[in-house]
């Protein structure tokens, strides 16, 4: 059983601590970003370093106060708000957010886990080297919360997921004790891997204070395209193609559906189209080549190819760095189009590549069933990860669906799983979707968690409720 | 406590298992390739399919008896041979070697834990695509083994360690049952990942029985050249230089010490020697580059800038794929002259890059103080992983240098320990590192570790003594 954050509670832990480390909750700690769930909280815990990160969790451990890890705030399924149970203590490593070190000559950058993503992407770039996650949310996700949920973005396909970009962590368990592992090796196999258990826990086991990260040199040469395919398939050859004629040298490759393109048309006219009648589907196409490549002769021997082969009947290659720009800011105006038209229902999954196109031939009539939708689906194409976005025709409020919610999210889920695909790509389980995991998980892994959360958090203290369902530990 | 794999056992297992699954140990399973340990075996157990294998180590948990997973035999640290405590059933997984399925396409391909390496090579070859994990004993070595030691070799700057290479596993944990996570996606947040917690549990928390792996694409071209350098700085910085004029084309970067060029003159005459004098130090660089890029221009115009920053002195460009072949015989050479001399201690280390030359210029001086020695040091220099082997001066055999071995272990492992390193870098812990990693591990991550494989195999019957010292669970 799990004790609330209450005001002796509270006292006792403000004497182990500095003064100012605990404060009132700010709204903030208790929202999150689409607003479907309000959390709650005895107290915020701003910790200054791992000692007292240490301090703060042992004093929990031993009084069963429910912890709740705070990073920027930004995750997608309520990862940082508890809304049930115990009144927990928030514990924000916003204070931690220090670039520890940074080794070039060896692509290692040490960061605490409060430190912003843009500000360590800014870190690397100082020293001419390139920290390559990158997502919509950079300016404000914190390198914590992005481990904790090991975040996806734009540039898997080259680089990796956040757990590819690690080489070590410092971790506070949550009983209090610290592992000490933030090794910069790349070969390292010294017993069981917990940099990769800590990283997609998402704070249920404990809390990352700071890790080693794996930089890359920066490309010398970049370009973008865009180019209108004729549908996911040919995306898909697209791609391939790619990867024969071009190699590593693609950093990410977008899907966009023509119904993304509208959105923009309807809510953001200001954002240029690059077409003059808008494809159903295109593609952006982001390069990063070593000098002696040429980004322009790259791209238009691609398209050249790809024409030939029918995949593609349009295409514009970036002629400048700012148009380069132009592409990615159509790109990541899209999902500020959807908050203005107002999703029923959004969905973060992935498909094996070879599915993506049955499930979203499949997908569209299942739906039309329920009702009829707009669909939006956009997304990191080359990772199999698909944003797929359910929202009301023209003129329609989102609100006037809501009791189909429920309905559509099974009826994608359903169709996701049944095609062996996952239900949460990149977001992870948080809150939002915990019962999804009990649905869709298989019951040996559900019970292999449960059995090391146990092993590892025997209280139930970290993060109560994410991830795995309440009660059932 | 456990129990022996008795008769009385065997006889009670085989009557829930189809004929000819058990028999008796071959002394192959009971021997290791540098003959450090003798192993022990009730009986070896040879199961077909995933379901035999969950058979066996339900009958195993319940009986409290231990259980070895086997598979190429060619691990260098003892975990396949369990040499004390209750005679333990052997598992080999040698007749799982289906290559289950194959999508081209989507760069995947299933194979079960017996498929020996050059076979998933070959059947991703067939179908154009690589399987990049690679290394000497690939014509023996078995996906399983691979990875539950997490495996590394050559390629591992381009495509990464073993656990890299993989999507999804098929698991029977300690008591029986079976995890189904044979994802094919690039993406996927459900939950903890237990796939890179078994990859390099070394057959300790469970038997991995089939994998899905992540192929890529083939490169267009392939280049290399051996490259005369003034020292592991120099060769370092080589290494940046190339990672900026290739980017990511680079497959393989292998530092050769002319210690081991000397040991292939005085065993292995066949062997052609690049350099009419062995020099001190050279590099093997091993290109994969798209079609547009040609790897002798992208090398000649390494060697010249390399050349005017003093960096390297000589060097040979293949002028053939024959002669890249020559260069990487000669390196996989090595290890076998390495053999013909006969190291008193070998030593699978790995390094922050900025530390190893560093690491070099002291550990020869430490190791002086204890007796005369040849040192030979090569490895994988992009992943900071050197292979540092002490061997008898020219006549004297290693065995009147036995006594030394402890010694010797304690000063390089000491200074690895002191430079933020790791005493098993690739090879894994096994049972001859057991100890070792109680002495230089983090206390809080092996009791963590502790935690976990309690929570996973109550009875400890999963590799006894293999990375977790006996009886200090």
């Amino acid at each position: 059983m799990l004790t609330s954050c209450d005001a002796g509670f509270l006292s006792q832990l403000s004497g182990l601590l500095p003064p100012g480390t605990l404060a009132a909750p700010e709204p903030r700690y208790l929202e999150e970003p689409r607003g479907r769930l309000a959390g709650q909280a005895g107290a915020v815990a701003l910790p200054r370093n791992v000692d007292e990160v240490s301090v703060i969790l042992r004093a929990c451990h031993a009084a069963h106060v429910p912890v709740v890890p705070y990073g920027g705030g930004t995750g997608l399924v309520g990862g940082q708000v508890a809304t049930t149970g115990a009144v927990p203590l928030v514990l924000s490593l916003e204070r931690m957010q220090a670039i520890r070190d940074i080794y070039p000559s060896e692509n290692v950058l040490i960061a605490e886990a409060g430190a912003v993503l843009a500000d360590v992407q800014n870190a690397a770039a100082s020293a001419a080297r390139l920290f390559p996650l990158s997502l919509a949310s950079e300016g404000s996700a914190r390198i914590g919360g992005l481990l904790a949920c090991n975040a996806g973005g734009v540039n898997v396909l080259r680089y990796g997921n956040a757990r590819d970009l690690v080489l070590g962590l410092e971790v506070v368990l949550a009983d209090g004790r610290i592992w000490n592992g933030l090794k910069r090796l790349r070969k390292d196999n010294t017993g069981y891997d917990l940099r990769h258990l800590m990283i997609g826990s998402e704070g249920t086991l404990g809390v990352i204070t700071a890790a080693s990260l794996r930089l890359s040199p920066r490309p010398a040469k970049q370009g973008a395209a865009l180019m209108v395919v004729t549908g996911p398939d040919a995306a898909l050859e697209l791609l391939a193609l790619a990867q024969d004629r071009i190699g590593g040298g693609i950093s990410a490759f977008e899907l966009i559906a023509g119904m993304g393109l509208s959105f923009l048309a309807e809510t953001m006219p200001q954002v240029r189209q690059p077409f003059a009648q808008a494809p159903d589907w295109m593609v952006l196409i982001d390069l990063g080549l070593p000098e002696a490549l040429d980004p322009t002769d790259a791209l238009e021997g691609l398209f050249s190819e790809a024409h030939e082969k029918g995949l593609v009947s349009d295409g514009v290659i970036a002629a400048s760095l700012a148009q380069r720009k132009d592409f990615w800011n159509l790109r990541e105006s899209i999902p500020e189009a959807n908050r203005h038209i107002g999703a029923i229902s959004s969905h973060d999954i992935s498909l094996p590549l070879s599915e993506i196109s049955t499930f979203i031939s499949r997908a569209g009539p299942e739906l039309a069933r329920i009702n009829t939708y707009r669909i939006n689906c956009f997304g990191h194409l080359g990772d199999g990860n698909l944003h797929y976005n359910i929202f009301p025709v023209a003129g329609v409020d989102r609100r006037a669906h809501e009791q189909e919610r429920a309905c559509i999210k099974t009826c994608v889920h359903d169709l996701v799983h049944e095609m062996g695909g996952s239900v949460s790509a990149e977001h992870g389980i948080g809150r939002l979707k915990a019962r999804d995991l009990v649905t869709y998980g298989d019951p040996v892994k559900l019970a292999a968690m449960r059995a090391i959360k146990h092993a590892l958090d025997p209280h139930g203290i970290m993060n109560p409720g994410a991830v795995l369902v309440d009660g059932e530990m």
